[in-house]
Formats: C-alpha cells, structure tokens, sequence
C-alpha cells in the first residue's frame, strides 16, 4: 500500500503542535436512539473547523525548506482551502487557492482570515486545471491536492488513530466519504488495530459506494447533495486503499442527513455541516447492522452559512 | 445572607451524581475579537439541556421522604420544567408543571420525556397562580419556583463553583439574569472566592438592571426579547443577594444578542439559547470595560426549535 500505519503516526507526530487533539462526546439520548454506543469525534471544532487542517499541515510541514519556500497552492471550494492557507501561515510561506466563483462565501472568508490568496476560476474543471498549471507555473508554488495525494491521506488518518486512543474499544470507524482522504487514512488506521471502518456517501453522490461495489472507480458523475464537502470525485489512491481495508460503503438520502443533522444540533448541541451528518445517517439508517455495536464517528467539520441552513 | 458558600458546596455535593460537570470551552479567535480571554462553561450540554437542572436536583433531593412522595410541581414555560420534572423522574416521584399554553413546543415535549405530567393554563399571572393552587391542593405536591428559592439559589451556584474550579485565574464571571437563580448562586460563589460576579440583561427585559440601580425590586414590566428565557421578574430573595453582591448589571440589545449568538455558533459551533449568548454580547458591547480581563461566561442553556431561529 501506498500508505501505511507508520506514515499516519508519522504524520501525528508531525503536525501535533499545530492541530488540536479534539474531544470526543457521547450523548446517552442519542445511544437509545440508534440503539448502539455511539462516540463523536468533534472535529468541527478543529482549527480552520474541519479535520482538513491534519492533511494540510502534514502536507505543508512535511516539505524540504527548497521546496516549502515558493509556497503552495490548490484549487478547493471547501475546507481544503482554509486548511492549506492556514497551514502555509504557520510555516510562514504563501499559499494560493484556486476557487469556483460560486464558492460560500464564508469559505472565501475563512481563506482570507488565514492570508490566502485566492485566485477565482469557472466552476469546470477545464477551468480550474488551466488556472492551476498557470498560477504553479507563474509562482512556482508546490501543489497539494485535496485528498487524491499519500501524504494528505496519511494526516486525515490521525483523526482515527486519536478517536482510538480515546475510545479504544470500538466495534467501528464511521467516516463520510468525498474524495476519499479521511475514509482512507481510516480504513488504514482500522486494518492496522483491528476495527472494521465504514464509509458514508449521499445517495447523490454515491460514487464511492459504486466505484467499492464493481471495483472500478467511477469518475463520471453529477454529485447533487445539501451534503456539499462530498460533491468530490473519489481519487485513484484513495480508491486503491479503500477497495483494500474499508469494510463497506453505505448510503443515505437527503431527508436523513436532515434528520441526522437536526439531532447532531438538539441532542449533542453541536453545530455542524450537512457532511458532518451523514454518519449518523448511517447508523440510523442501517439500525440492524450496528445494533449494539461500539461506534465511532466522524464529525468532520462545522463550517456553514448560518443563514442557509438546510433544516 | 439566606444562602451561603456553604450551602452551595453541600447542594454540589447533593447533586453531583445526577448533573454533568460539563466542559468549559476557549477560542483564540473569540478572545482576539473580544480582546479579553473568555472561557465557556458549557451548561447547554447540561442534563435537560440548562443549567436549572442544578437547582432542580438539589430542590428535590433536598426533600424529607415523607414530603417528598406526594411529589413536586411548579410552574415554567421554560427549562426549569422540564429539569425538574428529570429530578422527580430520577427521585421516583411525580412532578406536574403548569405550563402556559402558547408555551414552546420542545419545551413540553421535553417535560413529557421525563415523565412530567403537562397542566396547560392561561398566560396571566393570575391564571397561573390559580391552577397552581389547585394543583397543590389536589396531589399535596410540593412547590418548587423557578428561582424565588434557596435551594434553586445554591444549585445554580454549583455552576460558577465548577467553573472556578476549572479557571481558577478568572477576574470576573458574567451570567445572564432573568428571575436571578443563576445571578445570585454565582454572586455567592464570587464574593466567597473574590471573583467580580456580572449580570448581563437584555435592554428589552432590564428589570434586575433598574432594580439594581434603584435599589427598589421593579415588579411590573412587560418584558419582550428573543432571550425568552430571561423573560421572568427578578426574584425578592435573588434581588437581596445580587444587589448585596453582584458588581453590575449590563444591558445589550437584541441585535447584539444576536450576533453573539451567531459568534458562539459559528466560533465555538456550539448550539445555544439566545439567552445564553447575552453575556457574550455584554463582552463585546463593553469593550474597555474588559479589555484584557479573563472572563468566565456561563451558556445557560441549548434548547431551541430549530425551526425558529432567530438569525
């Protein structure tokens, strides 16, 4: 494998004095509802407010000063933005984000709070690849993309390992999956301590789910979902360790990722994304398969507009 | 004094085995825009959802057995009900709430979780007064108020006691006021431990505000503000305690409860009533006042429809 356990507690090490070891919370309403222990890894209150910032800084202070100094660059319409130019500010070099016009405006934000340079594009992909090879070219920036990379997998990965340290009696992972980063870095961290990790994908979105079913990646498709940080296309190495060590991907509606987030808000008082959500949606969903199951999951991040919330 | 240091520790004693010590929360991003350093304590992850649980336990554990059987009952719109409806729950006794009818409806689907019995009246104060009578007269139950109380007084102290435990270094404590339970119990623990203790009002509801101005408790007013929590008339025995003990009580207005409200979610992504968020607002509104000053804010409370929010 591309990846392996030791880069993941590698990538621990590195970034330890940059990111936080977020809490863990249960909430005994929400166990009787889905009938399982359930333990969230809050992630939503990690800085830049999405496990993102774990890949990003393995990513950024993983580079030789030669290669570090020109600066960094990536095109998100997320979390990875934010992540990379919070991580490039710590290491004290620039960092350019490629984002669609049609970006939140509160991610555009966040990149601008962290002093990254954000570098507007169409939201094609054609679009987006062309202003990429232009800006690394005029710059000489590094590239780091948002999961499809060994060392962002091996950073999302220590989300997991410390969910682990704290709950170590877990029956299994929940991870959403996008482009597949954290649900990778988990099933790696899963194989590695015995516990079996699941992916959760919108139903529209489910290209993860039909890429892991015939076992090749599906890279045409038109992800449509209130759950917007996985309207991503699974990556190739994501993909390869998926197949591998995850032990299923399991989908969800729209209408339940509603109804997970409204219970992630009024029992554990917590303010999520819509992609946060969709764990919970899992377990609620697919109640026979984690009755009385020990499980953790995921909450991945609490960036949103609060006037357009999806409730 | 009524109540003293002494009877808060002995009611935090009495009620630590049924109440969380809930979490204190920091932000560096919060501290910066607030320009002092504030740390939460996170009564909105309280058991019931607020902090009058603390009361509510200790009012009820308080009891003799033989008053104690025939049961409690009050009269709330509000989280008072339905936390004392889970101390009666986990006494074995019964507890009825009079509730008026245009009450919320997570607020008394919460009383009936905890098995409280729901008895619907009009809005005046007459009205309620009546039925409450009856309700009394009927089962033999034992009255318990909202916050007109000493056993109510010393629990809510419990908070700013767990809070001072935790952040020792503290300069001040600010905690919202309506009835005064929460404003009194933490004006005790603060003159016991040499904390400055602040109230913190909405301008819509500032009758514990001109109160303690005057020095003549104001009983009639109409209060109007979406920190509907803090919709109550000071309390005569809280009013004695916080006009003996409180430093001041500071006014906001409902745009700056809002946008605090929408700082604690969007920064600490924590769910919280619009009366929890004033004393943030109080923060932000009276800069110089606490600039630089280590700050311990109390989030009363999380219990919203999130059909309704006011942002």
């Amino acid at each position: 494998m591309s990846v392996t356990i030791d880069d993941v507690r590698q990538a621990h090490a590195r970034i330890r004095p940059y990111v936080h070891n977020t809490p863990v919370m249960t909430s005994e309403r929400l166990d009787e509802l889905a009938g399982a222990r359930l333990v969230f890894k809050c992630e939503h209150m990690q800085k830049a407010g999405a496990f993102k910032t774990r890949g990003a800084v393995n990513a950024v202070f993983g580079l030789e000063q030669e290669v570090a100094r020109a600066g960094v660059a990536t095109h998100s319409s997320g979390n990875h933005g934010a992540a990379l130019a919070r991580a490039a500010m710590m290491r004290g070099i620039p960092a350019w984000i490629i984002v669609p016009g049609n970006a939140k405006r509160v991610k555009k934000e966040a990149i601008r709070a962290y002093g990254g340079e954000i570098v507007e594009c169409e939201s094609t992909l054609a679009a987006r690849e062309e202003i990429l090879k232009r800006v690394l070219g005029e710059t000489g920036a590094h590239f780091v993309p948002p999961y499809d990379d060994d060392r962002i997998i091996a950073g999302q990965g220590t989300a997991a390992l410390e969910l682990l340290e704290d709950a170590p009696d877990l029956d299994a992972v929940i991870t959403p999956v996008g482009g597949g980063g954290l649900l990778a870095g988990s099933a790696i961290v899963g194989a590695a301590m015995d516990v079996d990790v699941f992916g959760a994908e919108p139903e529209m979105a489910d290209d993860a789910a039909r890429s892991f079913r015939s076992g090749q990646r599906v890279t045409h498709h038109v992800p449509q979902t209130i759950a917007d940080g996985l309207q991503t296309t699974l990556g190739e190495r994501n993909f390869a360790i998926i197949r591998e060590m995850a032990a299923d991907i399991l989908l969800v509606s729209e209408q339940e990722i509603v109804n997970a987030m409204r219970l992630i808000w009024t029992r554990l008082k917590q303010v999520v994304e819509p992609s946060a959500a969709v764990t919970l949606a899992v377990v609620m969903r697919y109640r026979a398969r984690f009755a009385g199951r020990r499980l953790g999951l995921i909450l991945t991040g609490g960036n949103l507009d609060v006037e357009q919330l999806p409730l």
